[in-house]
């Protein structure tokens, strides 16, 4: 049991919990919370860290726990395991009601291409339309963790990012995803105009919520393939990313509201597209 | 200008933004940021306090500048209004970035049965459906806020929230609406069922997005006025509450998601039954 904090893997973990760079760099990041860790695949788990507390309560536990088994699981595959003490362990938490497990993953990685690819192939297979969300330089870890949950369920199959988005490993994100960290696809990419290009060539649709939209998003079919572009919440999107898109839309606003919050717009519009993605299955 | 911490106004701003308790009892809330202050309706402002940079700035700004006009207005009006020094200004203010201005207002207080008679009227004039909104002890603060910015969005005509919900004068609450808290009406209830069977015996349709859901939210055509509960982010519904919805309905959800984000389902739900309300008004 690990029970300072000066140990080299607490401050590990610590610099994991608070440093992008670090995160990217090493290819790692922390992650933490019991849903969290019965979702997470096994093979990208490098270290996991469990309280005093908890591991006494999982050593009295049946077979039939979930955490005790996946940790018994891990344990097998050779995958590091430590008890940290309770001070050891709030220190190292981003929460304020820790739930007594955190562990070290591997970071995920995807390819805008074959993601493309896979959506076109599953639509041609008789199967939903291609559905992507374009987010450029959202600031607020909750509104991109929303998106990411929103977007599994949605049928997202892909969000793409501009760099100046915020990190998705960072704690509050995860949090918010609520564990779609793990199955939606997403990445980075240097140059958000430039994927726009792909998913134009590949016959999907770009679409911006945009002031001058005249179309209402909820009378378009979306056939063929969508991806929206979501804006900086304060900033909206750059001019020359808006330029870019095919269509704009318009989300009706009652009352004297400039705009909606960027993870409810993001909803709205990948509800709308899955909707229409769905009906065409029926027919 | 107020530079000490041990100053009363200081600790009676302090405990507005820190006690919900204190907030009721007083009838007042606290509120900060120059689109929070533009916004406000000036009639409830009782006191305005700006920090020492901003204020200088605003002493150089052109009488058009928005937020000079605004404090000129209510200085008028008699209100109290003191400078904060910066170091002063930064321990009362709730955010990390303070924008210089922050005040005391009187709560706003509305009657259910009498938005229920407006919304009413309103639909009998040929105008939009009723709409409300129904809060079970919904938790988090920015969900809250970003329901009532969405509300306001989709012309709602109220948010109804049970005595278990987060305090909507919480600074990150009022900060997430973007100044619809001004403008959405609200009120907390005691008794959410009594409150249910008054929208019902005034022939709107309560609905509630339930896992036994058999209905997708997108395929009613939501006719007469609608009302949707959203439950506790981590529990949903209370069972005796969802019992008293007169529709279940189900939002789909790919992947291997157990729920959306409390305000983006909120969201969802608001907009597709204000969408029945648009179509019914061009018809």
């Amino acid at each position: 049991m690990i029970t300072s904090l000066s140990n080299g893997k607490i401050k590990h973990l610590i610099t994991l919990r608070d440093k992008g760079r670090a995160r990217n760099k090493e290819g790692l990041f922390l992650a933490e919370g019991l849903k969290m860790f019965e979702e997470a695949p096994v093979g990208q788990l490098k270290e996991i860290y469990v309280s005093e507390v908890l591991w006494q309560e999982l050593e009295k536990a049946t077979d039939e726990n979930r955490t005790w088994k996946k940790l018994n699981e891990c344990r097998k595959q050779g995958t590091f395991v430590e008890q940290l003490s309770e001070e050891v362990f709030k220190k190292v938490s981003d929460t304020q009601t820790p739930q007594g497990i955190l562990f070290v993953m591997e970071q995920l990685s995807y390819n805008l291409e074959i993601l493309v690819k896979h959506a076109l192939e599953r639509q041609a297979e008789g199967g939903r339309m291609p559905l992507f969300l374009l987010l450029e330089d959202v600031q607020d870890p909750g509104n991109l963790g929303t998106m990411i949950r929103t977007g599994e369920g949605a049928g997202v199959d892909g969000v793409i990012m501009s760099r100046g988005t915020v990190d998705i490993y960072n704690p509050k994100t995860i949090r918010s995803t609520m564990g779609s960290l793990y199955r939606v696809p997403f990445l980075y990419v240097e140059n958000l105009g430039a994927a726009i290009t792909i998913l134009q060539q590949s016959g999907i649709r770009v679409y911006a919520a945009h002031l001058e939209g005249k179309q209402y998003f909820d009378e378009l079919s979306y056939e063929g393939g969508s991806a929206f572009l979501i804006g900086n919440e304060g900033n909206g999107l750059r001019r020359e990313t808006a330029d870019m898109a095919d269509t704009y839309l318009k989300i009706p606003m009652e009352g004297k509201l400039e705009s909606l919050n960027a993870a409810v717009a993001a909803a709205l519009l990948l509800y709308q597209a899955a909707r229409a993605g769905r009906r065409s299955m029926i027919r």
